[in-house]
Protein backbone atom coordinates (compact mmCIF):
# COMPACT_ATOMS: atom_id res chain seq x y z
CA UNK A 1 0.00 0.00 0.00
CA UNK A 2 2.55 2.58 -1.05
CA UNK A 3 2.05 6.42 -0.34
CA UNK A 4 2.13 9.19 -3.39
CA UNK A 5 5.17 11.35 -3.09
CA UNK A 6 4.25 14.94 -1.13
CA UNK A 7 5.12 16.63 -4.68
CA UNK A 8 3.37 13.78 -6.78
CA UNK A 9 0.08 13.89 -4.51
CA UNK A 10 0.12 17.67 -4.39
CA UNK A 11 0.90 17.61 -7.93
CA UNK A 12 -2.55 15.22 -8.53
CA UNK A 13 -4.64 17.30 -6.46
CA UNK A 14 -4.03 20.66 -8.19
CA UNK A 15 -4.49 19.13 -11.62
CA UNK A 16 -8.05 16.84 -10.11
CA UNK A 17 -10.91 18.45 -12.41
CA UNK A 18 -13.31 17.72 -9.58
CA UNK A 19 -13.29 16.37 -5.51
CA UNK A 20 -15.18 15.91 -2.64
CA UNK A 21 -15.88 18.10 0.15
CA UNK A 22 -16.10 16.42 3.83
CA UNK A 23 -17.01 19.06 6.43
CA UNK A 24 -18.92 17.70 10.02
CA UNK A 25 -21.66 19.01 11.86
CA UNK A 26 -20.49 20.13 16.02
CA UNK A 27 -21.87 17.12 16.34
CA UNK A 28 -20.26 14.93 14.41
CA UNK A 29 -22.86 14.67 11.31
CA UNK A 30 -20.64 13.75 8.45
CA UNK A 31 -21.35 15.75 5.15
CA UNK A 32 -20.03 15.19 2.00
CA UNK A 33 -20.89 16.76 -1.89
CA UNK A 34 -18.66 16.66 -5.15
CA UNK A 35 -17.04 19.91 -5.92
CA UNK A 36 -14.61 22.24 -8.37
CA UNK A 37 -11.80 24.06 -6.75
CA UNK A 38 -8.33 25.52 -7.66
CA UNK A 39 -5.17 25.25 -5.67
CA UNK A 40 -3.36 28.36 -4.60
CA UNK A 41 0.11 28.27 -3.29
CA UNK A 42 1.63 31.07 -1.60
CA UNK A 43 4.35 28.95 -0.80
CA UNK A 44 5.63 26.59 -3.48
CA UNK A 45 7.54 23.86 -1.61
CA UNK A 46 5.15 23.26 1.52
CA UNK A 47 1.94 22.56 2.76
CA UNK A 48 1.75 26.00 4.65
CA UNK A 49 0.04 28.36 2.47
CA UNK A 50 -1.38 26.25 0.41
CA UNK A 51 -5.15 27.08 0.07
CA UNK A 52 -8.17 25.42 -1.80
CA UNK A 53 -10.72 27.46 -3.13
CA UNK A 54 -14.20 26.64 -4.53
CA UNK A 55 -17.51 28.75 -5.15
CA UNK A 56 -20.68 27.90 -3.34
CA UNK A 57 -24.03 28.54 -4.77
CA UNK A 58 -25.28 30.48 -1.70
CA UNK A 59 -28.50 31.71 -3.18
CA UNK A 60 -31.38 31.55 -0.22
CA UNK A 61 -33.57 29.25 -2.53
CA UNK A 62 -31.02 26.78 -2.07
CA UNK A 63 -30.45 26.50 1.34
CA UNK A 64 -29.63 23.05 1.46
CA UNK A 65 -26.54 23.34 -0.55
CA UNK A 66 -25.53 26.03 2.43
CA UNK A 67 -24.76 22.78 4.59
CA UNK A 68 -21.06 22.57 4.20
CA UNK A 69 -21.18 26.43 5.28
CA UNK A 70 -22.95 26.22 8.09
CA UNK A 71 -20.68 23.01 9.07
CA UNK A 72 -17.33 25.03 8.50
CA UNK A 73 -18.58 28.30 10.57
CA UNK A 74 -19.29 26.08 13.65
CA UNK A 75 -16.71 23.24 12.69
CA UNK A 76 -13.74 23.97 10.64
CA UNK A 77 -12.10 20.88 10.11
CA UNK A 78 -12.30 19.88 6.55
CA UNK A 79 -10.71 17.09 3.87
CA UNK A 80 -10.79 17.35 0.07
CA UNK A 81 -10.33 14.23 -1.59
CA UNK A 82 -9.27 13.36 -5.24
CA UNK A 83 -8.90 10.24 -6.89
CA UNK A 84 -9.41 7.90 -10.24
CA UNK A 85 -11.44 5.15 -10.44
CA UNK A 86 -10.72 2.53 -12.56
CA UNK A 87 -11.96 -1.43 -13.37
CA UNK A 88 -8.01 -2.44 -13.36
CA UNK A 89 -7.32 -1.86 -9.67
CA UNK A 90 -3.68 -1.81 -9.76
CA UNK A 91 -4.57 1.65 -11.28
CA UNK A 92 -6.73 3.10 -8.50
CA UNK A 93 -4.87 6.25 -6.16
CA UNK A 94 -6.22 8.55 -4.19
CA UNK A 95 -4.84 11.84 -2.63
CA UNK A 96 -6.48 14.04 0.09
CA UNK A 97 -5.76 17.14 2.08
CA UNK A 98 -6.91 18.13 5.63
CA UNK A 99 -7.21 21.63 6.72
CA UNK A 100 -9.38 24.56 8.18
CA UNK A 101 -12.63 25.69 6.03
CA UNK A 102 -13.43 29.70 6.02
CA UNK A 103 -15.88 31.88 4.17
CA UNK A 104 -14.14 34.17 2.27
CA UNK A 105 -15.44 37.79 2.30
CA UNK A 106 -15.41 40.63 -0.36
CA UNK A 107 -11.92 41.65 -0.89
CA UNK A 108 -8.72 41.37 -2.35
CA UNK A 109 -8.70 37.42 -1.29
CA UNK A 110 -12.40 36.77 -3.07
CA UNK A 111 -10.95 38.00 -6.30
CA UNK A 112 -7.53 36.18 -6.44
CA UNK A 113 -9.82 33.14 -6.11
CA UNK A 114 -11.93 33.87 -8.60
CA UNK A 115 -9.59 34.46 -11.14
CA UNK A 116 -8.10 30.78 -9.99
CA UNK A 117 -11.16 29.02 -10.47
CA UNK A 118 -11.66 30.90 -14.33
CA UNK A 119 -8.40 30.13 -14.81
CA UNK A 120 -8.67 26.24 -14.06
CA UNK A 121 -12.37 25.80 -15.09
CA UNK A 122 -13.34 27.54 -18.46
CA UNK A 123 -16.60 26.94 -17.40
CA UNK A 124 -16.36 29.93 -15.13
CA UNK A 125 -16.22 32.26 -17.91
CA UNK A 126 -19.77 32.09 -18.22
CA UNK A 127 -20.70 32.41 -14.51
CA UNK A 128 -20.93 35.29 -12.82
CA UNK A 129 -19.58 33.66 -9.54
CA UNK A 130 -22.07 36.10 -7.30
CA UNK A 131 -21.67 32.90 -5.48
CA UNK A 132 -19.74 32.37 -1.94
CA UNK A 133 -16.16 30.81 -2.00
CA UNK A 134 -14.88 28.65 0.24
CA UNK A 135 -11.43 28.15 1.10
CA UNK A 136 -9.67 25.65 2.63
CA UNK A 137 -6.45 26.31 5.03
CA UNK A 138 -4.49 22.52 3.90
CA UNK A 139 -2.86 21.05 7.02
CA UNK A 140 -1.51 17.97 5.60
CA UNK A 141 -2.06 16.22 2.01
CA UNK A 142 -1.37 12.77 1.69
CA UNK A 143 -2.03 9.75 -1.25
CA UNK A 144 -2.21 6.28 -1.66
CA UNK A 145 -1.10 4.10 -4.93
CA UNK A 146 -2.07 0.70 -5.76
CA UNK A 147 0.92 0.85 -7.22
CA UNK A 148 4.55 3.20 -7.65
CA UNK B 1 -31.54 23.17 -8.92
CA UNK B 2 -34.05 20.16 -9.40
CA UNK B 3 -33.82 17.29 -7.10
CA UNK B 4 -33.41 13.21 -8.63
CA UNK B 5 -36.76 11.47 -7.68
CA UNK B 6 -35.92 9.26 -5.02
CA UNK B 7 -36.47 5.22 -6.93
CA UNK B 8 -33.93 7.40 -9.67
CA UNK B 9 -31.44 8.47 -6.94
CA UNK B 10 -31.92 5.15 -5.55
CA UNK B 11 -30.53 3.28 -8.79
CA UNK B 12 -28.08 5.57 -9.44
CA UNK B 13 -26.56 4.58 -6.27
CA UNK B 14 -27.11 0.82 -6.49
CA UNK B 15 -25.63 0.94 -9.87
CA UNK B 16 -22.55 3.22 -9.49
CA UNK B 17 -18.89 1.54 -9.64
CA UNK B 18 -17.40 3.66 -6.61
CA UNK B 19 -18.57 6.20 -3.92
CA UNK B 20 -17.32 8.63 -1.50
CA UNK B 21 -17.77 7.53 2.42
CA UNK B 22 -17.44 10.31 4.57
CA UNK B 23 -17.46 9.70 8.39
CA UNK B 24 -16.57 12.07 11.64
CA UNK B 25 -14.03 11.44 14.43
CA UNK B 26 -16.43 12.18 17.92
CA UNK B 27 -14.63 15.51 18.28
CA UNK B 28 -15.97 16.18 14.75
CA UNK B 29 -12.90 15.89 12.38
CA UNK B 30 -14.27 14.83 8.69
CA UNK B 31 -12.49 11.83 7.28
CA UNK B 32 -13.58 10.66 3.50
CA UNK B 33 -12.11 7.82 1.16
CA UNK B 34 -13.29 6.28 -1.59
CA UNK B 35 -14.98 2.75 -1.58
CA UNK B 36 -16.22 -0.06 -3.86
CA UNK B 37 -19.74 -0.89 -2.13
CA UNK B 38 -22.61 -3.41 -2.83
CA UNK B 39 -26.36 -2.13 -1.86
CA UNK B 40 -29.18 -4.49 -0.32
CA UNK B 41 -32.25 -4.10 -0.09
CA UNK B 42 -34.66 -6.09 2.39
CA UNK B 43 -37.36 -4.17 1.32
CA UNK B 44 -37.59 -3.30 -2.25
CA UNK B 45 -39.43 0.19 -1.43
CA UNK B 46 -38.17 2.06 0.55
CA UNK B 47 -35.55 3.27 2.36
CA UNK B 48 -36.11 1.18 5.51
CA UNK B 49 -33.88 -2.11 4.98
CA UNK B 50 -31.40 -0.56 2.79
CA UNK B 51 -27.55 -1.27 3.80
CA UNK B 52 -24.70 -0.30 2.10
CA UNK B 53 -21.60 -2.76 2.38
CA UNK B 54 -18.17 -2.52 1.68
CA UNK B 55 -15.11 -4.12 2.53
CA UNK B 56 -11.88 -2.97 4.46
CA UNK B 57 -8.94 -4.16 4.59
CA UNK B 58 -7.99 -3.52 7.69
CA UNK B 59 -5.13 -5.53 8.35
CA UNK B 60 -2.85 -4.81 11.16
CA UNK B 61 0.02 -3.15 9.47
CA UNK B 62 -2.52 -0.84 7.27
CA UNK B 63 -3.82 0.92 10.29
CA UNK B 64 -4.23 4.52 8.55
CA UNK B 65 -7.02 2.53 6.86
CA UNK B 66 -8.73 1.91 9.92
CA UNK B 67 -9.79 5.01 10.56
CA UNK B 68 -13.19 4.89 9.05
CA UNK B 69 -13.36 2.13 11.36
CA UNK B 70 -13.05 3.95 14.37
CA UNK B 71 -14.96 6.67 13.56
CA UNK B 72 -17.68 4.50 13.46
CA UNK B 73 -17.29 2.51 16.33
CA UNK B 74 -17.33 6.12 17.86
CA UNK B 75 -20.00 7.84 15.76
CA UNK B 76 -22.04 5.89 13.63
CA UNK B 77 -22.72 8.59 11.08
CA UNK B 78 -21.87 8.25 7.88
CA UNK B 79 -22.55 9.82 4.06
CA UNK B 80 -22.09 7.79 1.54
CA UNK B 81 -21.80 10.11 -2.09
CA UNK B 82 -21.87 8.37 -5.75
CA UNK B 83 -21.91 11.09 -8.68
CA UNK B 84 -20.79 11.59 -12.43
CA UNK B 85 -18.12 14.18 -13.62
CA UNK B 86 -18.76 15.88 -16.86
CA UNK B 87 -16.90 19.27 -18.42
CA UNK B 88 -20.48 19.58 -19.13
CA UNK B 89 -21.35 20.81 -16.23
CA UNK B 90 -25.34 20.54 -17.27
CA UNK B 91 -24.44 16.82 -16.85
CA UNK B 92 -23.69 16.90 -13.30
CA UNK B 93 -25.86 14.85 -10.52
CA UNK B 94 -25.01 13.24 -7.40
CA UNK B 95 -26.70 11.05 -5.14
CA UNK B 96 -25.94 10.93 -1.36
CA UNK B 97 -26.79 8.34 1.51
CA UNK B 98 -27.34 9.31 4.85
CA UNK B 99 -27.27 6.29 7.48
CA UNK B 100 -25.18 4.97 10.31
CA UNK B 101 -21.98 2.64 10.14
CA UNK B 102 -21.47 -0.51 11.80
CA UNK B 103 -18.83 -3.44 11.68
CA UNK B 104 -20.56 -6.39 10.37
CA UNK B 105 -19.06 -9.72 12.28
CA UNK B 106 -18.23 -12.83 11.32
CA UNK B 107 -21.70 -15.00 10.35
CA UNK B 108 -24.54 -14.95 8.07
CA UNK B 109 -24.79 -11.41 7.22
CA UNK B 110 -21.30 -11.22 6.23
CA UNK B 111 -21.72 -13.96 3.81
CA UNK B 112 -24.22 -12.30 2.21
CA UNK B 113 -22.25 -8.86 1.82
CA UNK B 114 -19.37 -10.74 0.62
CA UNK B 115 -21.63 -11.75 -2.05
CA UNK B 116 -22.99 -8.89 -3.00
CA UNK B 117 -19.60 -7.50 -3.46
CA UNK B 118 -18.81 -10.31 -5.62
CA UNK B 119 -21.79 -10.42 -7.83
CA UNK B 120 -21.08 -7.16 -8.37
CA UNK B 121 -17.40 -6.79 -9.11
CA UNK B 122 -15.45 -9.02 -10.91
CA UNK B 123 -12.64 -7.94 -9.07
CA UNK B 124 -13.62 -9.33 -5.87
CA UNK B 125 -13.10 -13.09 -7.38
CA UNK B 126 -9.95 -12.88 -6.72
CA UNK B 127 -9.33 -11.30 -3.66
CA UNK B 128 -9.81 -13.78 -0.45
CA UNK B 129 -11.89 -11.07 1.41
CA UNK B 130 -11.04 -11.39 4.41
CA UNK B 131 -11.09 -8.21 5.03
CA UNK B 132 -13.73 -6.69 7.07
CA UNK B 133 -17.11 -5.68 6.56
CA UNK B 134 -18.29 -1.98 7.01
CA UNK B 135 -22.46 -1.84 6.88
CA UNK B 136 -24.30 1.32 6.54
CA UNK B 137 -28.12 1.83 7.47
CA UNK B 138 -29.33 4.11 5.14
CA UNK B 139 -31.89 6.46 6.62
CA UNK B 140 -32.41 8.75 3.63
CA UNK B 141 -31.21 9.22 -0.05
CA UNK B 142 -31.15 12.43 -1.53
CA UNK B 143 -30.51 13.50 -5.53
CA UNK B 144 -29.45 16.53 -7.39
CA UNK B 145 -29.05 16.98 -10.70
CA UNK B 146 -28.15 19.73 -13.12
CA UNK B 147 -31.32 18.77 -15.20
CA UNK B 148 -34.22 16.03 -15.34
Amino acid sequence: MPSLPEPEARHRLTVARSGYLATASPDGAPHVVPMTFAVVDTAADTTVGTTIYSAVDAKPKRSPRLRRLANVAANPAASVLVDAWDEDWSQLWWVRADGRGRLVGVGAERERAVAALRAKYAQYLDHTLDSAVLAIEVDRINGWTAQL
